[in-house]
């Protein structure tokens, strides 16, 4: 069937880019020759508006069970391949948000599918265990195999979640279990003692939430941070007030991040000043929150803040603030949720760092398919059902994580998304310095790219009429616009995009 | 295979039960003759110890990467079946705990496997989308055939989720919403406003975590629940103290549960008293906290306290609490992550109660194969991305879901649990009357049985030597065993169990 619609519609593509060089825009001239027949479409093909007829006539169905208004359009899944979503209306677009950074190798990759049709793999999907207490035969084989096999730097224990949110939540406990134990001054307040002793006779002190069974530890995050939305994460998270709002949340640090100014060649002396402010903001709160008996137990971070708006700062800016959580005795948590499984080019977006000790524990989930987080051996819990659910994440999760590893390493993706995000942060910049009133702030690592617009609703306008095209991108923050395609974005997708938004953008109004 | 090891190992059942009732136990005497021959085993086949020396291998391998010492065995769950679950030493036990249960209709069950093997549903395991923006076509079809078919009286509205925690902790913010919106006095203070007036303007608020953005509303819970880990959870979660030690929490009200005297129908009186208490600390605490400015805006509680020593109360007591939600206009949650879906005798355990108006929201997740929750229309969340995620559940496991509640209603599985369940109680009342220095308080409703033994050591003896007898029990509380059986959990197996028990108890030192 994809092959049917392959042949039927090829020509598409390159209509629309003879059509747009025509227009003008010759900074990208290459239409690349390479394209992956056995899964991908060659381009996009719209039928109707999106959202289409159908689209909206689901929406209305969808909206009667919940609110239904942040919905884009209805997918048809089956039809979808590689970077092309397909639509509920047929419409088929080149997909550079991929279910908000979520696909990592394109949508019915044929490796994932024939895992699902070999009968051995049925019982994984069918019979999910609860793996803290009773793990399949192959589950350390299977982390193996799939986690471990790209453990960050010094990060030797894995553990699974089913999501980001739990992710957080359990590596915030994670650090805060560690500090507790590491700190022998505690102990003169009775707090590790509570454990030695057992549990049943300090019940008292948990259940009145009072030190030292409860401690008011805090964990320092970041203004524009994004860590999730379930309480804890919710305490960290600070991109968009909606997302908090009605909510009670705890009172825990938020230190200013580096608002960097673009062309970064043009303003170093500006940004170093920026990102010395915020560190300095960073011990200041350290030192004020410990006073306040809110001990700072942990720093949570994004190595670029993603749904904030793709805030990116300094490779220093991270190593010195790797280094202030070392001297203040914090656990240093990176939350990789979005920027890690090889977007920015390295597995995980710290590895450009080049620290010896990147971090104590990093959360992981999206394009990992699983979530969960890696830590120090000695970030431990050290007693069992301290870090611990019913499910705890899902084999086929590992299974199928384990197979996307192989196609990662076999096809060398992580060198096809350093290429792949040079030419479209290349184009990036080539748009920005046409339409400077529209693009400004083009950055990125990787495919992990994005742009500022002048505002909010030029920036909604944008996605809107791309989307119409034939090309699917995201927001992020107040006013940018992110990509997040596939790991097997190549280089003609980019030329593709770039084609058709220099169209766009020629005619925008 | 099944079948291979079912001919080879048909009379163990038979042999084991005859030698019990050599033993003398004789009130439970009819083997029952129905196997399911298709996909269930005839019988417990051990081979080893549990664990034996392939789980105690791969415990120590998966010690390296996390703390494994919660594992109680490693599985094969490509040979397990029905309420057979065999481990990687090939021992072979009745599985009476069923994953914390969370096997709706056993292990490998024909229908499931099928529905993997048909070529039309692999793209739903393969390309997971984020239901919130992009849902599949028959997104609302799916959730119509599966949730909505068993949604609690009232409840018209469901939003999906991963797990139980995050369940939980989005209905506490769908209750806090709600609050906010509902309660015209808090238009004063500028509360519902904000959202009207627009976000930015008022991101000030939120970030200082203070009122009104981040108002400090509360949800009450009850001494003894067990409401999940993440730290909106955590802070309502009181079976055991190990759970919250370290973890800074909020300060929120925690009532009572009636701890209930057994036989129920020689202590009518003093329940009757001992319930009436719990009630009236709950409107006490609403005061005392609308008092300390931490209005209570929701009650959460579990029909039969399941984590926490399977504590029940009568329905009395649950339509009173009910009515004291209505009356301080709290929202009344009902978590039935562990007792929904069937194992009751009703879809919901609530439904016991008979109530028109039975709650505003209700969490569950386990056997309903994904996590998430049913609520009324005026919990709806008034603007998108309020209940939000990337992942909102997966449409795999709703797909799994509809055929779960299809077999469900096609074999009638809540009537053989109302069945099996009885045979099962009369049976553990029996051993009781028998062994009362071992057992007491035997109290159950369909299978969701339990009873109490007489210290924590006694009950983790007895776990263990029924599990070398080839019975899987679970503990709950602090000396309770818990029965946690599939839906296909039948007659025969009830006696199976009894009868290998009652030769347990017979033998313990």
């Amino acid at each position: 069937m994809a092959l049917m619609l392959l042949n039927r519609h090829t020509t598409w593509a390159l209509q629309q880019s003879s059509r747009i060089f025509a227009g003008g825009f010759r900074g990208i001239s290459q239409v690349a020759a390479k394209i992956d027949m056995e899964f991908d479409y060659d381009g996009p093909l719209m039928k109707t508006e999106v959202p289409g007829p159908r689209s909206r006539e689901l929406m209305k169905q969808l909206n009667g069970i919940q609110n239904a208004e942040a919905v884009h359009f209805f997918c048809n899944y089956e039809e979808s391949r590689g970077n092309y979503l397909v639509d509920a209306d047929g419409n088929r677009m080149l997909d550079l948000y991929s279910q908000i950074s979520s696909i990592p190798i394109g949508y019915s990759h044929p490796s994932l599918i024939k895992l699902l049709q070999q009968p051995q793999n049925l019982s994984t999907f069918v019979n999910r265990p609860a793996l803290g207490i009773l793990p399949p035969e192959n589950f350390a084989e299977k982390l193996k195999e799939s986690l471990l096999s790209v453990a960050p730097k010094g990060l030797s224990q894995v553990v699974t979640m089913s999501c980001g949110s739990c992710s957080n939540e359990n590596a915030f406990k994670t650090i805060f279990m560690w500090y507790r134990v590491s700190k022998s001054y505690m102990d003169a307040l009775g707090g590790w003692s509570l454990l030695k002793v057992g549990y049943r006779e300090n019940i008292h002190f948990l259940f009145a939430f009072q030190p030292p069974g409860c401690p008011e530890y805090s964990m320092l995050s970041f203004m524009g941070a994004f860590h999730g939305r379930t309480m804890g994460c919710l305490a960290t998270t600070h991109s968009k007030a909606i997302h908090k709002l009605d909510i009670p949340s705890f009172d825990w640090p938020i230190a200013p991040f580096p608002r960097l100014q673009y062309p970064l060649e043009d303003f170093v002396r500006e940004n170093e000043q920026e990102e010395a402010r915020c560190l300095e903001e960073v011990e200041d709160l350290i030192v004020k929150y410990r006073k306040k008996n809110k001990v700072v137990a942990g720093i949570i971070v994004e190595p670029i803040q993603s749904e904030g708006g793709d805030n990116h700062a300094s490779d220093d800016f991270f190593r010195k603030l790797r280094n202030i959580a070392r001297k203040h005795g914090c656990g240093f948590l990176l939350d990789e949720v979005q920027t890690g499984g090889g977007c920015t080019g390295k597995f995980w977006a710290h590895e450009h760092w080049g620290l010896e000790d990147p971090a104590d524990v990093l959360t992981f989930s999206k394009k990992m398919m699983t979530g969960g987080f890696f830590h120090k051996e000695e970030f431990r819990a050290n007693a069992p059902y301290r870090i611990f659910n019913t499910w705890l994440g899902e084999p086929s999760k590992n299974l199928l994580l384990a197979e996307v590893i192989s196609v990662i390493k076999r096809e060398d993706l992580l060198s096809n998304v350093t290429h792949a995000g040079k030419v479209l942060l290349m184009g990036l910049l080539e748009l920005q310095s046409r339409y400077p009133h529209l693009i400004s702030r083009a950055r990125g690592r990787g495919t992990f790219c994005s742009f500022d617009t002048p505002n909010d609703a030029t920036r909604n306008k944008l996605i809107e009429i791309a989307r119409n095209k034939g090309v699917v991108l995201g927001g992020s923050g107040d006013r940018s616009i992110r990509f997040r395609p596939t790991l097997v974005f190549r280089d003609h997708h980019a030329h593709l995009f770039l084609n058709i938004f220099s169209d766009i953008l020629a005619a925008f109004k």
